[in-house]
């Protein structure tokens, strides 16, 4: 057997020159150059999107939402700048309450706003390598968002700490299968409420070298968010480019109040992106039917898309959906079901039809447990996500516990799968080599195909090689200690953490928004709620 | 409050007449009731398949499958009256070796020769009420074929028994998430080899009243089985329809050996049906590249289903499909994968465009655990079954550990996904009242939707609830013991026997199959391998 030889299934096959055993095995280790060839800074899909309706269902459900717009209407509370936005665009403005007001919208009025707002664009990091675009064909994963707790299986269930949190995004930054650093990766409590933001955004810059989310929680945090980007990024890069996001959400149904519509003109203003996201639970604060639940997301979250291209024309804005199914037996909301699926899946048309990116579902579960029970769960709800073309799913990695949880050892089960997902959406090349024929005719009939020309050429690019799924036999399995997957997965988060190393910063720009927290921290009173 | 209300979130909602809190309570129980409207004999779909690949490619893999009839052609080996009668029919035949032709078809002849076999048929179960249509919109889920051992928590894997092959019948008649009772559901290897079909096929019978397989592993055993269909059906029945059904498998590439061919010639002679299965491990019996493997695949299982009509114009056949990825660290097939749950979608649509039946996938996983890393698999295999339009899929429930076990926890938490997919496949259905408008306007803004008409008239039956997920909060969960989705599997496998009843059957004929199996046994020794 010569060095460019190499042992499959106990037949000798040639192997390309300077790829010895030891480079192969090296590779086998899941580690560092585990399907290198399908590493990416965000996915270009290469599949069709699945599209489940026909032509006259979504036309339904676009009327719908035009009739919900014109004749129900949305309600904005506490923010007159956005009313006098809306009015000035040919809202009809009726006062309900104090500081609250009914808007309605013409049918058609919405679409016709939406039409500067771009479908597709880049958010940058301040890695240039790692800066990703989001629209269009183009996919990214980020990790899930917004747990109050967290959850692993040496220590169980606690509320999670800033240490949590800088642990988190090292995961999300140590996995090549994410795209993008997320935002509240998980909730740090042990940093007051009006100071935490600071601290998760300069995690995200420091810890990562990644695009990220900024804080939405009130405006004046948005605010400092963007100015942590001027500071990292410089004021002029950042006012000609996307460089943050804010995620926010409506008070469904059929309400935005005004601490999400002053950060929505924040980010807008900032020439930032903005995700504009109805969370829709079935039979509470939507219809029960997936038919009117998603007329209604369109309705609500059409209507924050278009408050940002009234605040300037051209700021990124991304439609969004989640949507989420009823226990029977509780009440409470439940996640990775088939219907919010479904949903998610006509979404993907409507997003395409207004010519917006789409941000929906993630690896949802209820479990509370990284079990057979989450990654059914999740995977009922991602391969909705990657089916339905959606350019930004956020939520892909470490959802548990019915999103009250950011669970360590899911967060490496997810990001694994977010791989398998690189090579899904790699879709299926039809050409003369991938066809193959003159492999099947070099033997004919009854010979295996091991050493022909077509396999040696194609071997090591064919197949997803997972780096936690184990595929070795029982008895292999079985000596090795019989571990069951989510065991596998404590042992990778450690390791992972173990070898992490931070990206290079300029000092000059760290000390600087270290300056910058500092003043802001010392210029109010702690605040716990 | 009254006997016709209920507390749902807190909020008091009204209920029909007739359902109190104790029909709810039973209904609760992931018992009897669960999910009752979606209950069917079997699935008709309301979504659309997952198109995947445009025309044009789609032309090419059929081109390419044409090419290799013609030009490389399919071995036939120890079957003289199979070689007889394709060369009738225009076979091109060379004799390769003793009992061995090559068999080459011009292009066209094979899809000419298909034009007879039925694009949907009927098998009858037992029971009218379970019988089963195979074909166009309609889709049978089916448990795992197969396995030589089984596992289970409590005891670990080992070999099977006939008292696991009844355990795992009676498990699949008790779940109505599946549709057929399979086949050799585990290998009784307790039971001579040479008469152990014998009591598989009456285990079907007997404990189960639904469609089944019947013996494929040697043309009398196949004679076997449907002499047996005819002692419970009566011959004539049988003679007009399709009651059995024989899985049989190529030996790829491009081989159908003479214990095949023979074993599908007399089901087709008897009018029933045949499954024609490849089994393709990408880089060992077929190319690594999807498109090849499939263009090969489509190619041996056309010439499978082409020798029905050659016995039988009109009985019926299945094309399928069985792809696998190749472990780049084992040499071993993987299974689960992203590569072939794409070669499945593709296998679907050139089953609609040959206008025949489809088997694909199933519920597939390496795992040796029913854990996080079984059911990601499972899923990402399971979801391409159901896209791809596949109209009867094998290996629903129970298949772990790359199909060498079979697993009774894997086979409830299969069952249950099974029932999810119920709910998925019925699609969304867009009209006046699903749409939902008057809900959304009862209140308008800012008002939720618990007690509204809508939400009352749709609350029993719009989103899936599991049997088997726990959807309860982390506190309720965590004092209720924290188990995880396997120990819960494993507690409704152990309640499921124990509840198990069996189905009634005729006396007389009962007493006939034993009579039967008695004398076949006595008639030859017996054989262990």
């Amino acid at each position: 057997m010569t060095a460019q030889s190499e042992t499959v299934l106990g037949e000798t096959v040639q192997r390309k020159p300077g790829r010895g055993r030891a480079a192969r095995r090296a590779e086998r280790s899941g580690a560092a150059s585990q399907n290198a060839h399908l590493r990416v800074p965000f996915i270009t899909r290469n599949i069709a999107p699945y599209d489940l309706l026909g032509e006259d269902s979504l036309q339904k459900i676009e009327a719908t939402a035009d009739r919900i717009l014109a004749e129900i209407g949305i309600e904005f509370r506490d923010d007159e700048e956005t009313v006098r936005l809306f009015r000035a665009a040919g809202a009809t403005v009726t006062e309900v309450s104090a500081g609250a007001s009914n808007l309605r919208f013409e049918p058609g009025m919405i679409r016709e706003i939406l039409k500067t707002a771009p479908a597709r664009f880049t958010q940058h990091a301040r890695n240039p390598a790692n800066s990703v675009e989001i629209g269009g064909d183009a996919t990214v994963f980020a990790p899930s968002y917004g747990s109050p707790f967290v959850m692993d299986l040496d220590k169980g269930r606690r509320y999670g700490t800033i240490t949590d949190f800088e642990n988190l995004v090292k995961l999300g930054q140590s996995s090549p299968w994410l795209h993008h650093s997320g935002g509240t990766i998980c909730e740090p409590t042990d940093v007051p409420v009006n100071k935490r933001h600071l601290d998760m955004v300069y995690a995200h810059m420091r810890y990562s070298d990644r695009a990220f989310l900024g804080s939405i929680t009130a405006p004046e945090r948005a605010e400092d968010s963007i100015e942590m980007c001027r500071i990292l990024f410089g004021a002029d890069f950042v006012d000609r480019n996307c460089v943050v996001m804010g995620n926010f959400n409506s008070t469904s149904p059929l309400v935005w109040d005004g601490v999400s519509t002053r950060g929505i003109r924040a980010y807008a203003a900032a020439g930032q992106g903005s995700v504009h996201l109805p969370f829709l639970l079935g039979g509470a604060v939507a219809p029960l039917t997936t038919a009117g639940a998603v007329a209604q997301c369109l309705a609500e979250s059409m209507a924050g898309c278009a408050l940002t291209q009234l605040v300037r024309p051209g700021a990124p804005a991304i439609l969004a959906s989640f949507l989420s199914s009823m226990s029977l037996r509780t009440g409470s909301p439940t996640f990775g079901t088939p219907e919010p699926a479904l949903g998610s899946l006509v979404m993907g048309q409507l997003a395409r039809r207004l010519n917006l990116p789409l941000r929906c579902a993630g690896n949802f579960s209820t479990s509370k447990l990284p079990d057979a029970q989450a990654m059914q769960q999740a995977m009922m709800s991602m391969m909705s996500a990657v089916q339905s073309g959606a350019n930004y799913i956020l939520h892909s990695a470490g959802f548990l516990d019915g999103l009250l949880s950011m669970s360590y050892e899911k967060f490496m089960l997810d990001a694994d799968l977010c791989g398998a997902l690189h090579a899904y959406m790699a879709g299926v090349a039809v050409n003369e080599d991938t066809l193959a024929f003159d492999a099947l005719a070099e033997n004919g009939p009854g010979e295996h195909l091991f050493g022909c020309a077509h396999t040696l050429r194609h071997y090591e690019t064919s197949f997803w090689d997972s780096g936690l799924n184990d595929d070795t036999t029982f008895e292999t399995w079985s000596e090795a200690g019989g571990e069951d997957a989510m065991t596998r997965a404590n042992r990778a988060w450690k390791k992972t953490l173990a070898e992490y190393q931070a990206p290079p910063i300029d000092e000059g720009r760290d000390e600087a928004l270290k300056d910058f927290m500092a003043r802001r921290k010392a210029s109010v009173d702690d605040a716990w709620y």
